[in-house]
């Protein structure tokens, strides 16, 4: 776990504790649940809403407000780039921003399986703790559940967070017009990737690591700067950019033409991918969004990404047409075009 | 299954499915998942908020907003008087009425194990229904994972809860003061044996049902009536209500006196839990809290409980002391006097 190279800050000593491993116990709501949480993961993860120990917080909320939740069953619970602590502060967070919304506040809730180690129970929480405060977002309410050895794996997380949306924002799939631009705000497919070639135990030049990344402040700069130009955000996760395209047009009943040479890969990832025989458009990201914004702004739209939002690969890969409703049809270098299909089945199980 | 009584209304037939079982691939964020949602999930829920199949969801709110999240593991997934389903609204409902809050919104998370029945997922997918509707909360937004066999135990549920503070509430251990009386809202420990009698297979002249129910109603009556006069609610779910007096006892650094004969136990359950060799004290409620209110009004909060609460077996069962600081002392029916701590470990693991 220690070769793992992290973006975050963590350093945080596990407290003494007089126990070394997660028993059913620790899940029961009685003392060694108290224990439990009072030896150190309070202590950790403190403010005043944990203070209160209460069922739930009380928070001061006004206005349009996002509320959006993900579990995160990832396998291994530690990869290249980060671990599953960081991907669940950073899942709900995106999905947060994705409704336009600046996020405040988190609950965490955890479901352990028996015989988890103290430590990799540590380090998660350690990285939660790294990654809500480098996003900004408060822990505020939280559950911890025990289940027998066999009925879980390690450790399952779901988030569930509360933003305030962006004065701005106007972001609903129905805004999409004929004409839009699609921009994708990075190389993709490095999460998928990095989970893969943990799994097949593959090694390359350098380690592909997972694109794990709070994208609320880019988000943000987009709103400030263009408003309801941008008509629709979505990170593209499971099923990668190729899933959400595919559901955008079915939604909305228009056709999306994509160029296949201006989706952003890394050469490595790129490699990775033809050697596992999978297709980067339909690998999870962990990192990138695509957004539809209006034609006329859409040169300003990438320049602000690569310089104001830090994504020197962010790209216009294509656009939304009237021809082909409800398809995503690819353009290849060689001018070749073929539809772009969800995947039937699962091309990586527990990415996420 | 079809023998377990019911006490909300379910009544949803599975719409017609070219699959059986849940697979990975129903996880996987592609045409599976797709699929799995679009044929019958979001008609069976359906509202606005889901209508726009987004990350997330927009809500409209304003001022003091309670926020609360719990994960539901319980074993089995069907219980006399219920199923997880039912329980994952009811018992983050409740969650939100301990703070003094109406529930409007929940987040639904699953985490389904592969090989899952889709009979057995819809079946908790109606109950969810029949329980929202009865509690008047809506769900607006979700997410659903798939584990591979053997790394989850068919059926995990996370909700996340957002409700408006009561006008009147001002619910905090921090307003409890000595002479408090403290009530519990009716016959306590079904739940726990409901769960039990199913794992052990014991068989008494009647089904004990759990008792799993929202509090919400109750507790708004309450506030409507009494307002700031109620201290404190706490539901009684994991580790009873032995172990929710002792942790507040603990937090306030107060004492408590219970009264045994005073504390409300069906015949029948208090006979399961002679035979299982429980405390009921120690054994989870999903549809009982306890109370702290000021000394003066305690007798008519506990008329309203009996009347306008539909509590009949509601019952004032202690009070705060100056005495033994930080513990729970009971006085039983012969005069014997007993401390009552939080249990060490674990008496019935996954109840909820």
């Amino acid at each position: 776990m220690s070769k793992i190279k992290r973006k975050i800050q963590i350093q945080c000593p596990m407290p003494k504790l007089d126990f070394e491993v997660i028993t059913l116990g620790h899940g029961s709501g009685g003392q060694l649940t108290n224990r439990l949480l009072e030896s150190g993961v309070f202590d950790l993860l403190k403010n005043d809403f944990l203070d209160e120990r209460h069922d739930g917080s009380i928070l001061e909320l006004s206005g349009k407000t996002a509320f959006t939740t993900d579990s995160f069953v990832i396998s291994p619970i530690f990869f290249p780039g980060g671990d599953i602590g960081e991907l669940a502060i950073n899942g709900t967070i995106n999905d947060l921003a994705m409704c336009g919304a600046i996020p405040k506040y988190l609950s965490l809730s955890f479901i352990l399986e028996e015989g988890l180690t103290m430590q990799e129970f540590w380090q998660v929480l350690c990285s939660i703790k790294a990654a809500a405060e480098a996003a900004g977002v408060l822990i505020v309410t939280g559950d911890t559940k025990v289940v027998d050895r066999g009925k879980g794996d390690k450790i399952f997380i779901n988030t569930t967070g509360i933003g305030s949306v962006h004065p701005k924002a106007n972001i609903s799939a129905k805004r999409i017009q004929t004409g839009d631009k699609i921009m994708v705000s990075g190389e993709i497919a490095a999460h998928g990737i990095a989970i893969m070639s943990v799994r097949e135990g593959l090694e390359f030049e350098t380690t592909i690591e997972s694109d794990t990344a709070p994208l609320h402040r880019i988000v943000a700069g987009l709103l400030d700067a263009f408003g309801n130009q941008i008509h629709l955000l979505r990170d593209a996760t499971r099923g990668g950019i190729a899933t959400v395209l595919a559901e955008i047009a079915q939604q909305t009943g228009l056709g999306i033409d994509l160029q296949q040479t201006q989706i952003p890969v890394d050469e490595q990832v790129y490699s990775a991918c033809e050697i596992l025989g999978l297709d980067p458009l339909y690998v999870a990201n962990e990192g990138k969004f695509v957004a539809f914004a209006a034609a006329e702004i859409a040169e300003e739209v990438l320049h602000h990404l690569k310089t104001a939002g830090h994504s020197p690969n962010a790209a216009i890969i294509g656009e939304v047409v009237k021809t082909h409703p409800r398809q995503v049809v690819m353009t290849s270098g060689i001018g070749g075009r073929r539809v772009v299909n969800m995947l039937p089945g699962e091309q990586l199980p527990r990415i996420c």
